[in-house]
């Protein structure tokens, strides 16, 4: 291959595919301007990102307008190799038409690992059908700031959470053929100040223990085959261009033999944000040392300058070698050199991107997604003799928008801004319709009293009126999800306190003060901090975008017909200030004497209550002393004493009471979630390796260390039982990447 | 020596003078019981802390009543040694009746090291006069986040101006014959969301670039002899146990000889705060091996379950000896072991805590330190042909607090708080007091419309019709300092956003709202966003805590007698949120495209207004390409063409355009004030060393880099002017701590 035939295979074109099947056009963005395909073909194409991302193209078209470039890409290069095709799959596969599944935000509230991986076995087959090889999905940004936009494409605060459900989430696209791109390798989520793109001010010890384990859960658990690079840069070294994480940790120690695929533009912000390069070709020769093998989403510092340097010898031939033999590797492992390939979707007329099936996974995941926070007795609206109230206020600014259902990924967010009057493609109906649907004798009066983020309080009195007419009211409240500050959730929209946007919350006080009794339902993008509804209202409903099915689902939680088993994957907390925190804190990093702030959570991390009630009984944990290789057992039996089916989420936290360096009070180790009939009961037992306890010392090594341990069961991490006090025995051993970073749980009805 | 006898000399008791001249008293505080002073005598008594803190005692009655329990110490130890003799000195001398001076945020303000020094000197010399030994000051934390209350207490939020000011501070100390103690040894100013005493995220490199400089330049300038611990734990290791800081940076790589005290109760908080000791004597082996040698303010962790730790062999005796030749060591440089020494003040008589030189060197301060922030032209209120509005009203919770000028570490506002009724030994006119002096033509009427952190909104109408009546409104808004939650600024007033206390905005906006021509003085401790008043204020006044002649100062800025000469030595941030954020950002940290949160400054670090007009010319460079251990000389003529004598601050910024790590935009590399009549000028010429563009590389080692460098002269760090751009050539060259950190300047008047 000729260098620029090289060069060519690790850059792409950000397209959109032809409403009519035509070939896919270029993108143009605000970044930089896109190159003409007819220019790159001659060298070959590595990648195509965005297919279906740009505007509303149906499936069949789509596959058949990316099926026509492939072919071209195939017929120019010499050596007639296809190109990559990536796609944003966040929360389903993002185009036009394809279900919106609850962004990964809720589908960590489901604590549901197996039902993920349905979904995104789904999301793959979808990806597939029409020639998409690469989803750019999961995030695995452990949340560090709830101020951050981007918390809604999280999988919440803790690691072995995100580690989990990433598990599940990779396992399912995998499994469907599809390249899983973890993302962002590593430390975004840091960022200061909740700031998008804001400099990390982080030591190794929490890098180890709290934002690298997810990715060291997947990987070594799901093999992804690619992993996309944080923008950030953390005490100083931007990801993009750090060998120590993209070559050292991930390649070396952790085995991973995939491609590394830079985060959009993330190459040129080498040289045009961080300034660590002069040049764009400099920032290429950084960008592939530190172990990046492809630029996206297109040309910009892997061009022409860079070919030549190379040429002259200024930058190594061998880097580009390197991450070609890792791109072509991929290619060959999703058969696209094998002599049968073809460009040709295998089965066009079968493409559903909405499928029965598809709808009824999105059905169940917000089911099981929204989290009932508060409940005073008044919910369910219906059920074991209650019958709902005659006439119910329903009053907020996201009870009438369709969109509160979408985050910022979510594809037909972006044509209902982007493309006005152009159906979605998909239904969405809003929590008004959703409840009216559900309660039909109902009498519902909408006002909506303020908007999202308006600030107006002219209606505020209107909708005060209208609760206080009325036997209920429901306050719908939230965020709309939008891009660099078009939104109040989402990328580039991230906020300075963790008050409710606008003038929401004054809206909220306005109607508890009316007496009526209140259920708020939250539709949002990140946990926000209520004020004195905690205490006041009759019902707090919270559901984190949870997809096409979420208002349909949010309906039936109040009605009673589904019963509620989401717990909360990021705590809420009691105040809007004292930001960041979050529950996985050393004691200083909790309430303490010597600030008069207070981080305290109203609602905690794992919270979420039902309709059903389950007993916990019979704990029982294996002998006091274990040793440091060694593993322990406990168990716990869960019985369903109430009168109607549902699920139950058993958490186990661990605390180390001494340790040699400073630790979480409470952190999570395990759960398992429990669907119980009205009376049945399991025992659970969990075995858990020492290995869990283990940490990084300050020598840099993660190691398991002797001494006491305290594990509990919990409902959350604020509502614990005891569960063991066990003494870790022998030398400090250390924890290497072959050891699994997750307990075994046995479940037998009993 | 006994054990006890060697253990005695590490640990202190927190006593009070007695007003009748008695022997000192033990202070009864929340933390941990006092020892009686019987039970420790007959072991010996190495330390007291806080003689004169505890109540109001006259100067000539403390030091008789310390000089009696010194000599008890004396004789009944079987050695004869005294103890070492620690009081508070942040802001002047913590006793009854003792000047006190502006907070260190206000002496960072002045930019004049020289009138730093004069007063530390005369600090040092009233604590020697009363028998004590060391100061606890300075503070030389950089600010990270404006939220902490704590912010009072440093000198800002730049590492050069830190250690410039601090080096001064430590001369005057040091030079006086007093022990300057460097705290808090490391990294307490960057706690999580600016929670006092919550975990610190930090890596090595901002450890080392931004945080630990000040403490290096101190320590190679000033030859401070002891330094105090932080609270805080740094990436999950407390620095009172992490011998990599307190032993290999302080001792090893910065060849500090001197003592290190533990912060008050800060070696018991590893076993009760950070869990990372299982007992008071695990705590005590823990820091002892980290390189505390002093345990304060009393006996907890270093008791008789350690000495008999230590005699059992579990700890090492070697631990104790290390720290006891410490302590003996300063004794002895102390002139404390001498066969002359004596208890007895050299001249009771002569003692005068509140000297008309200090009250003239408080005065001065406050004159330098207060920063005109904004000004249309109103002010100054009288002179060059101008006289004082008739009717001036004066609107504010801060315009009658005489308090309203000291911090949380000023004596007088301790005894205001706790001893009510009490005087407070020194004269603190409140600001309407020291208007109505200055300024003896003019009507004011006083409103306060709030207070400052009660949020009461009734006195806001008929503040605002009173300005409205007015020609003129003075706007008095602010802080009380105080400890622990009871003030809105000092330790433990840690606050969730830059908004002003209380309802002070609201009536602040509503005096603007009158449209009588409105100045806004600050007296607080912190900054805080200001609102639309930045645009709509006549005038901007920002006294951070300016000390006993604050307010006379103020006034006489207001008035025109006095020139306002001070700069930001934090920026006054546009908007409350979006923290933590500081000018020494590096490009993201900044406003970026990528998210909707601005945290731009409105009045950036070192911005400040005068009366008189100082004209910039001649600027002249040495040649573009300078070795990388060579030198870059620059030059500028100042010259003040305004009809009024006073001071300019010629600011020196370094931006790195391209480094192999992410850098400040800007940062501070010197500074000179300038004191020029009307019509004259100065050339100043500066030789700026190379190792001045030094960081710390990935390697961790700090190096100068070859390639461009920029320098400008700033009036401020967002308004600059260019100076030199320059190419560093030759490798890359290691900077150690033999390299001084700041440039020479030369002042020659033309």
């Amino acid at each position: 291959m000729t260098l620029e035939e090289k060069v060519g295979q690790l850059v792409g074109l950000w397209v959109g595919a032809s409403a009519d099947g035509e070939d896919v056009a270029p993108h143009q963005h605000d970044m930089s301007p896109a190159p003409a395909l007819e220019d790159l073909l001659p060298n070959g194409l590595g990648q195509l990102t965005r297919p279906f991302g740009t505007a509303p193209v149906a499936a069949r078209q789509g596959a058949r307008s990316l099926a026509r470039t492939q072919a071209r890409i195939v017929a120019s290069g010499r050596f007639g190799i296809p190109a990559i095709a990536h796609e944003e799959c966040l929360a389903g596969f993002a185009a036009w038409g394809a279900t919106a599944y609850p962004v990964p935000l809720s589908l960590a509230a489901t604590f549901d690992p197996e039902l993920v991986e349905e979904m995104t076995r789904r999301v793959g087959a979808d990806l597939r059908a029409v020639g998409v090889h690469q989803g750019l999905a999961p995030v695995l940004d452990v949340v560090r700031d709830a101020r951050w936009g981007r918390v809604e494409e999280t999988m919440g605060e803790d690691p072995y959470l995100v580690g989990t459900i990433g598990t599940a989430y990779v396992r399912g696209l995998e499994g469907a053929g599809v390249v899983a791109t973890l993302k962002h390798f590593v430390g975004y989520s840091a960022s200061k100040a909740g700031r998008n793109l804001a400099p990390v001010s982080v030591g190794p010890r929490e890098l180890a223990d709290v934002l690298l384990p997810p990715f060291e859960m997947v990987i070594r658990d799901a093999a992804p085959r690619s992993v996309m690079n944080s923008y950030t840069d953390l005490d100083g070294v931007p990801t993009a261009a750090d060998p120590s994480l993209l070559d050292d940790v991930l390649r070396e120690r952790w085995g991973f033999s995939g491609t590394v695929v830079a985060d959009y533009f993330s190459v040129a912000f080498l040289e045009k944000l961080h300034a660590v390069a002069g040049s764009p070709e400099e920032a290429a020769a950084l960008a592939l040392t530190a172990g990046i093998d492809v630029e996206l989403p297109t040309v910009d510092a892997f061009g022409a300058a860079f070919v030549s340097a190379v040429r002259d010898g200024r930058i190594d031939e061998g880097l580009v070698d390197r991450a070609l033999d890792r791109v072509l590797a991929q290619k060959i492992g999703l058969g696209m050199l094998d002599p049968d390939w073809s460009a040709e979707p295998a089965d066009l007329e079968a493409i559903d991107l909405d499928s029965p099936g598809n709808r009824d996974v999105a059905r169940r995941l917000a089911e099981s997604a929204i989290v009932l926070v508060a409940n005073d007795g008044t919910l369910p609206l219906e059920g074991a003799g209650r019958t709902a109230p005659r006439r119910i206020a329903i009053v907020g600014p996201t009870a009438e928008d369709p969109f509160a259902v979408l985050g910022c990924y979510s594809f037909p967010l972006h044509v209902g801004a982007h493309h006005p009057g152009t159906p979605v493609g998909i239904d969405l109906p809003s929590l008004r319709e959703a409840l009216e649907t559900e309660l039909p004798g109902v009498e519902f009066v909408h006002v909506a009293g303020t908007s999202i983020a308006g600030g107006e309080r002219d209606g505020i009195a209107a909708a005060a009126a209208t609760a206080a007419d009325a036997d209920l009211a429901i306050v719908a409240l939230g965020d709309r999800a939008g891009l660099f500050g078009r939104g109040t959730s989402g990328e580039g929209c991230d906020v300075a306190s963790l008050d409710l946007p606008g003038a929401q919350g004054e809206l909220l006080d306005a109607v508890l003060d009316t007496g009526t009794p209140t259920i708020v339902a939250l539709l949002s993008g990140r946990p926000y901090a209520l004020g004195s509804a905690a205490e006041r209202a009759a019902a707090i409903v919270q559901a984190f975008f949870a997809g096409q099915a979420g208002t349909t689902a949010l309906a039936g939680i109040l009605s009673g017909r589904v019963n509620p088993s989401g717990r909360l994957p990021v705590s809420i907390p009691a105040r809007p200030g004292a930001q960041p925190s979050t529950y996985l804190a050393a004691p200083l990093g909790r309430a303490n004497d010597v600030s008069n702030l207070d981080p305290s959570a109203v609602f905690p991390f794992g919270h979420g209550l039902g309709y059903a009630r389950f007993e916990w009984s019979d704990e029982s944990a294996a002998a006091g002393t274990v040793p440091v290789d060694g593993d322990v057992e406990l168990a716990l039996s869960v019985r369903n004493t109430g009168e109607r089916a549902g699920a139950d989420v058993v958490q186990l936290y661990l605390h180390d009471p001494i340790a040699s360096v400073v630790r979480p009070v409470q952190r999570l180790v395990g759960f398992r979630r429990v669907e119980l009939e009205p009376g049945a009961s399991v025992r659970l037992t969990v075995r858990v390796p020492a290995d869990l306890a283990a940490f990084t010392g300050r020598d840099g090594r993660r190691a398991v260390e002797p001494g006491a341990l305290v594990f509990s069961w919990g409902r959350s991490s604020g509502e614990l039982v005891p569960a063991a006090e066990v003494e870790l025995a022998g030398p400090r051993r250390e924890v290497g990447f072959d050891r699994a970073l997750h307990p075994d749980w046995r479940v037998e009805a009993v």
